[in-house]
């Protein structure tokens, strides 16, 4: 049986169901598909190795697929287009139902797809990566990228079911599970430091793809998230803690070109540079500090930022960030190890300090 | 003093300001206006005759604009992308506020970029057309076209404020003065049949532009419109009456292609045809159709769709129409002058006459 969470939003309430080999039992999908066409979207990695199972698992119904390249760099406007060619292609209706099966990236233009086309279509998340099943498959952002900033052009949409299946990470290259490391790391920063104690001492089994220790970190993972955006669906105050690491990742990310860093990695980098900065505030004592390194370290991420960006680049990046308001950056910092706080309330030149 | 409309919506609720003059005055913007950056959208023909008047009245805001080119045929999503481009370039924050200066196609298109800039910015409409002011910048629907169907990607975003300058249709060109007029009469046709009836005594001054009678006839309008969006902001109902002739509509301004007819001469003959249907099935009278003919014809509007489409070609492109559910097509046809219903119970031998 699978763990089931729910994300409580009211009207746009939905469950995760989280477990072995979930992607090819019907079950999962029935009751979430609104008519009888469906539009799976994938990626050219994991088509392959997937479609034909979800395909199966859907028959009876209208499904037709589109497969885009893999890989952050095809997350535009540009390829987020050909889905919407195809559902006008395959005539789709209003009550169309969108898959996303892949990544990150997958689900989030899957996503902006389903919330655009025709004003709003329902959809399906079938998260393959660990990052997209502790993360970007829970909470409805979805998006995709401009060459001035991530996540740049996007809306928030509700999927009707995340089926997240813990199997199709046995397939995963050891730096996406690394990647996603990084963000299960961060439920524990900011909101948990039990959790974090846990992650620290079962690091070897979940690099080891251990299905129950990772069964467990996805499901604490998404449990707060759901949580988190429960109580604040269009990140009006506390949801912002989601992007611990962000505002440094996302620079990173669009500064080194995007693809170059996964987005798990530049998160990892991030979440460091965060720490390292919330230390000179006088928040976070040195220990801590080397703990949070240590930790992303041992996940198998990096924590410098590229060698080749300089703080001025990363400084204009980072000034398009979706947090700035009023011409003022803010940031999520860490008030200690388990509590991070966003704030605008930090010395400039600090910030400065911690990108040299 | 303008006319204020208020369009109740909740949380989302927004006032419509008529009036003439209304769009160099600084204090119909100021209460919806979110931060302090301003980017007004606008095209190449309105932005010459209004651009400074908008910006002298946004003294003290940071202003900013993108102009683009003038036309329905530049409603794509490559388009609509260059507002990002300005956005970014301008480094624009989640605060900023959009304004969309012009018609139909530039309220549609700044629309769908404030709701999918970093996931949802503030938008005001200023619309310059007849059309606009009483169609396409009340109720949220915004969007850009598809080479296969019209409006099919986009988004529900409601306006912080709608200033419609009656002072605007001045310079309006009189074929756009009609296309507007053919959406003024569809509001008599699906929901108030004394309107109609005002609507035909007072057509010569409407054509005129007497400035009394278009006052009235978009405030009536926006009345109606403002009416049946508070009921059904998402059109999982009664919303759809407002596409009275626009199924047909749709599918002649496709199959034509983009900007050959304007969007209200499509509605115009559209509406011919809904109460061709609507007599064949045995609702409407000869001598109705006949009336509705000639109030179209009266407007300075074609009643008949375009010679070189054929039945098929017709009936190709209302298969994707966004009304379209389980397969079935739905339509909006009038069970009287004044009330209109949404059905897909028509024999289609019936609707292929129509179109034949």
């Amino acid at each position: 049986m699978p763990k089931i969470l729910t994300v409580d939003l009211g009207t746009r309430e939905y469950p995760i169901y989280i477990g072995s080999g979930l992607l090819t039992k019907s079950e999962f999908y029935r009751d979430h598909i609104a008519g009888s066409q469906v539009m799976i979207v994938t990626n050219d990695t994991v088509g392959p190795l997937y479609l034909d199972a979800v395909k199966a698992a859907l028959a009876g119904y209208q499904v037709r697929e589109v497969v885009l390249p893999d890989g952050e760099v095809y997350k535009t406007l540009e390829v987020w287009s050909r889905i919407f060619d195809a559902l006008l292609t395959e005539r789709f209706a209003r009550d169309a139902t969108i898959i996303a099966l892949g990544g990150g990236v997958v689900g989030d233009m899957a996503g902006f797809a389903a919330a655009c086309y025709q004003r709003g279509i329902a959809f399906i998340q079938v998260p393959t990566t660990l990052l997209a099943q502790v993360d970007s498959s829970v909470g409805g952002k979805t998006g995709v990228n401009h060459p001035a900033g991530k996540n740049m052009i996007g809306a928030f949409h509700q999927p009707r079911a995340v089926i997240a299946d813990t199997q199709t990470l046995e397939t995963l290259p050891q730096r996406e599970l690394s990647a996603g490391l990084a963000e299960v790391l961060k439920y524990g920063f900011i909101r948990d430091v039990a959790f974090l104690d846990w992650l620290e001492s079962h690091m070897a089994e979940l690099l080891g793809r251990d299905a129950a220790a990772l069964a467990h970190a996805i499901g604490r993972s998404c449990e707060i998230k759901a949580q988190i955006v429960a109580e604040d669906e269009f990140e009006s105050g506390q949801r912002a803690l989601l992007n611990l690491g962000h505002t440094f990742g996302h620079a990173i990310e669009t500064g080194a070109g995007y693809g170059n860093w996964l987005h798990g990695e530049a998160v990892g980098a991030g979440i460091c540079l965060a720490a390292d900065l919330s230390r000179r505030i006088g928040w976070l004592p040195e220990a801590d500090v080397e703990r949070t390194r240590h930790l992303i370290a041992c996940a198998g991420i990096p924590t410098e930022r590229p060698a080749d960006l300089n703080a001025d680049q990363l400084l204009e990046f980072m000034a398009v960030d979706k947090k700035v308001i009023g011409g003022q950056l803010r940031l999520v910092l860490m008030r200690r190890l388990g509590e991070a706080l966003v704030t605008n309330e930090f010395d400039h030149n600090l910030l400065r300090e911690t990108l040299s």
